[in-house]
C-alpha cells in the first residue's frame, strides 16, 4: 500500500543507543551521502509496487511451469534466455544477449544404485543421483566395496586402499551454514577419490531435510583423468550404508548414465536503464537463469530471475542517476562459464560498476543489507534503505559474506566491485536445493515480493544516492 | 529403569473431578475387575524392560536393513516370515506358520509420466508412482488429456466425457485424520473411472509432508474389466497439473510396467504363550509383515512387528492368566489376506478370544488407550493401565475407532471380538506412509520403545486381569 504514511518511512536519526563511534560514522555518511534527502515517494512507488504487483510470482510461473528445467545447454536452458530477453522487451528495456560457451552435461535415463545381497539379504535399493560432472559407469554397472569417510583428508589418507573402491564421504548436515564447509566433500571428493584410483564416489546429499531426497550439484572434474562416476545419495540411503558398514564389509552396486557432450553456446541476458545524470557508473543487478535438471529451479534461482526482472521493470519507471544494469547469468551451477564471461568481456568498464547484487538465495524474505565496501560503506548505505524498515530488513551490515558466485569475478578485480546482498530467510533453502523438490509450489508469493522490494529498492538507493560506496581493497593475489 | 520408586506406579483413586457417572463406573469396574490388586512388579518389569532393553528397536534394525522391503509374494516377504519365526524360537516362544494364499502384484522396472510438449515449452516430467493393483500402460506409454476431479462423484459425474482419458483426482490433504476420507478417491477412484472407459487414473498421494514425494497404495480393480494403469502423484506434481489446468487441456504421458502375478503362498506367524489359569482365553496382539516395496517400511509396519516381539519377549516371563497370541500377519497391505485367512481358520474359536489389539499406526510414543467393547468397557480397564501414567498414557476411552485392518474380520464376528488400541501419537505418520522416506532413521528408538511399552503392559493387563471386558454388539449385517 503505497500512499499510506506508514509505507513513508521518514528520515530519522539513528537510535540513540548506537555506540559513538558507529554515531560519528553515521554524521559522517550523511554528510557525504545523503546531500539530498531520500526520494520518498519514488521509495512508495518500488516497495510498494513490488508488494502489490503480482507480476514478479506469474513470470516465476511462467518460467517454471512453461519452461521448466534449464541445465546449461539444454532445451530448456535456450527457452529461458530467450523467454527472459522477449520479458525485458515487453517491459521496454533494452536488452542484449552476450554469447558465452558452456559445459553439456546431460544426465541420461540410467541411475540407479543398490547394496549387492549379503548372506540372507536381497539386495537394498538406493535413492541417488549423478553429480553435475559424474561420468558414466559401465552399462552393465560397476560394482565395489565402500569405504567411509568424513572428510577430504580421511580420503586422502585412504592412500592406496582406495583403488579399485567407492570412496564414500559421510557427513551430518544440520545446518545451512555449514554448506560452504561441506560443498568441498562435493566439489572436490570425487577428484581426490579419483586421483587415488577409486572406482566411483558417493557423497552424501548437502540437504536439510530428506524424504529420500538425493540433492545434486557440482563436482569439478580433471579431464586428464578422465569419466569418474560420482552420485549424491539421500541422507536416508547414507545412514543405512553408514548402519551396515558398522556390521561389516559392504559392496554397492551402481548404474550412471551420465556423461559430457561437446560445449553449447549460450548466452547471458543483459538489459539496462541508461542513468539519468551519472549514465558511465553502473549498478549491476544479477541472477541465474540455468537451473539443474532434477526440477523446476523455483527457488534457485528462478526467484533471482524474478526478482532481477521485477526490479528492472519498477526501476524503469524512476530513471536513477546512474544506470542500472541486469545480467541474468547463464551456467551458474556447472561451470560459472557467464559470470566469468562477464567479467572478462566487460574488463575494460569493471572500474565502472560502483555497486553489484546478486539474487540467488532463494524466494525468502528480507532480513538485513550486507555491504562489502570499503571502510564505512554499510554506514553510508544505512539512511539509504530505511525504506525497507517496513519489511524489518533496514540494518546495514559490513561484511565478507557479500556477493555471489557469478559476481565473484567481479569480486576478484584488480578494481574490486562493491558488492551488496540482501540477506534473505534460508532457513528451508537447504531443504530443496538442487533436489527434485525444488518447485513453483515453494515459493510463497509474499515472500518473494518482500524479497523482490528489498532487492529493488535496494538497488535504486545505490544507483540514485548522491555519494558512491568505497570500494573494498583488492585481494591479495593467490599463490 | 524399573526398580525405582516411580516407575512402579501406586493404585489411585480416579481423580476426583470426573463425572459423578464416571465415578460410578470406576467404583464398579473396581468391584468388578481388581478383586486381585494389580500385580505391581509385573508392570515394574515389563514397562521398565520396554524402556531400558534396546532388542525392540535392534529386531526392527534387522528386518529393515537385512530384509528390507517386503511386499507380499516378494522374497523380501518370505524372508521376513523366516526371520520373525526364528526370533520367536529364540526367545523360546513357540511358533507356527500358518499357510495363506497371497497376491503377487509387482512394480516391474518402468515407472514415469511427463506433461507433453505444448507450444514453446518442454515436456515436465512428473514424480509418480503405480498404485498397488495397477496393470501396465503399453510399453511406449500411453497419451491422454487429462480431466481433474476433487471426488468419485465428480468423477462418475464426468460419465461419457471420461471416456479415454486420464481421471486426475486431486484433494488437499493437510491433516492425518482425512485420511479415511480420502482414501477413497485412491482406493476407489481408479475402479470408477474403469468403469467409464477412462484410459488411465492419476491420484494425489495421501501424504501430509512432500519433497516431490509419491505415496503408494492399494487400489481395488475389478478383474473383469481388465487391468487398468493407475498411479500416485507427488503433491508438487499435483499442484502442477492443477496450474496448467487452469491456463487449458493438459496431457500427459505415463508408462508404467505395474502388473499381477499369479497368487502366491505365504504365512501367518503365530506365536503363543499359553495362559496360567485360562487357557482357553485368547488375547491377540497383531502387527504385519509385509510392507509396500518402496521403502524398508521401518514406520509401517516394521514398527508393530518390533512391538509385537517385544510384547511376547517380555510377558514371556509373566506367565499370565489368560493365553497371549501374536500373530504377525502377512498382506496387510494389498489384500488383507492374512488377516481374513486368520478369522476363517480360527473361526472357531473367534468366540474364546477375549481381546485384540494391532499394532499398526507407527513408532510414535503412546497417547491413551481406545477401546471397542461393551458398555463400561473402558472403565473396566482404566484401573489396569495405570502403570502406563509414566507415559502419559494412563486414560481410556470406549471408541469405534479402536481396532485395525487385520482384525477387522474378528470385529465384524457374529460375536465380535474386544479391539483395544495403544493410541500412538501419528503426527508426522503420513508424511512418510506408503512412500520411498518409510525408513528406519525416521524411528525414535525411545519413542518407539514407549510404544512398545504401552502395548506389552496393556496387553498383559487384558490377559491378567480377573474380568473379561464386555464384548462390543455385533455390528448390523450389511446390506
Amino acid at each position: 500500500m503505497p500512499a499510506t504514511p506508514r509505507s513513508r518511512v521518514p528520515m530519522r536519526p539513528a537510535s540513540l543507543h548506537a555506540s559513538s563511534w558507529a554515531a560519528a560514522a553515521l554524521l559522517c555518511s550523511l554528510a557525504a551521502g545523503a546531500q539530498e534527502a531520500l526520494p520518498e515517494e519514488a521509495a512508495a512507488r518500488i516497495v510498494g509496487g513490488a508488494l502489490t504487483d503480482p507480476a514478479g510470482f506469474q513470470r516465476l510461473r511462467e518460467l517454471c511451469d512453461g519452461i521448466g528445467p534449464r541445465l546449461s545447454g539444454s532445451a530448456g536452458a535456450a527457452a529461458a534466455v530467450a523467454w527472459a530477453a522477449e520479458r525485458f522487451k515487453q517491459d521496454g528495456i533494452p536488452v542484449k544477449l552476450e554469447k558465452v560457451m558452456v559445459p553439456h552435461w546431460v544426465r541420461g535415463t540410467l541411475e540407479k544404485g543398490e547394496v549387492v545381497a549379503r548372506p540372507g539379504a536381497a539386495p537394498l535399493a538406493l535413492s541417488l543421483t549423478a553429480l553435475g560432472g559424474s561420468g558414466p559407469t559401465p552399462e552393465t554397472g560397476l560394482t565395489a566395496e565402500v569405504l567411509e569417510v568424513r572428510s577430504l583428508a580421511e580420503a586422502k589418507a585412504l592412500g592406496e586402499r582406495a583403488r579399485g573402491k567407492i570412496v564414500f564421504y559421510n557427513h551430518d548436515m544440520t545446518l545451512a551454514k555449514e554448506y560452504g564447509e561441506l560443498g568441498e566433500l562435493r566439489g572436490r571428493g570425487p577428484i581426490e577419490a579419483q586421483k587415488l584410483g577409486a572406482a566411483a564416489v558417493l557423497v552424501r546429499s548437502l540437504s536439510t531435510a530428506s524424504l529420500r531426497s538425493p540433492h545434486t550439484g557440482m563436482t569439478r572434474v580433471d579431464p586428464a583423468l578422465g569419466p569418474f562416476p560420482s552420485a549424491a545419495l539421500a541422507a536416508e540411503d547414507a545412514e543405512l550404508l553408514h548402519r551396515l558398514l558398522e556390521r561389516g564389509p559392504v559392496s554397492v552396486r551402481l548404474w550412471l548414465s551420465a556423461h559430457q557432450l561437446p560445449d553449447v553456446e549460450s548466452a547471458n541476458v543483459v538489459a539496462e536503464l541508461r542513468g539519468r545524470e551519472r549514465p558511465e557508473e553502473i549498478v549491476l543487478i544479477g541472477g541465474h537463469l540455468d537451473s539443474w535438471d532434477l526440477a523446476q529451479g523455483a527457488v534457485d534461482d528462478g526467484a533471482g530471475v524474478a526478482i532481477v526482472l521485477e526490479t528492472m521493470r519498477l526501476l524503469a519507471k524512476e530513471h536513477p542517476r546512474r544506470t542500472v544494469r541486469a545480467v541474468l547469468f547463464m551456467n551458474e551451477e556447472n561451470g560459472l562459464r557467464g559470470g566469468e564471461g562477464y567479467a572478462l568481456e566487460h574488463a575494460a568498464e569493471v572500474a565502472k560498476h560502483v555497486a553489484a547484487l546478486e539474487a540467488d538465495s532463494g524466494s525468502g524474505r528480507p532480513l538485513s543489507v550486507q555491504v562489502h565496501g570499503g571502510a564505512g560503506a554499510a554506514e553510508l548505505l544505512r539512511p539509504w534503505v530505511r525504506p525497507l524498515a517496513i519489511l524489518g530488513a533496514e540494518s546495514t551490515a559490513d561484511s565478507p559474506e557479500a556477493g555471489g558466485a557469478d559476481t565473484s569475478p567481479l569480486a576478484r578485480a584488480a578494481e574490486p566491485v562493491t558488492m551488496v546482498s540482501v540477506r534473505q530467510d534460508a532457513s528451508r533453502y537447504f531443504d530443496l536445493h538442487h533436489s527434485a523438490a525444488d518447485t513453483l509450489d515453494k515459493v510463497k508469493p509474499f515472500e518473494l515480493a518482500q524479497a523482490t522490494a528489498a532487492f529493488a529498492w535496494t538497488t535504486f538507493a545505490l544507483a540514485e544516492m548522491p555519494a558512491v560506496l568505497p570500494r573494498p581493497q583488492p585481494k591479495p593475489a593467490a599463490k
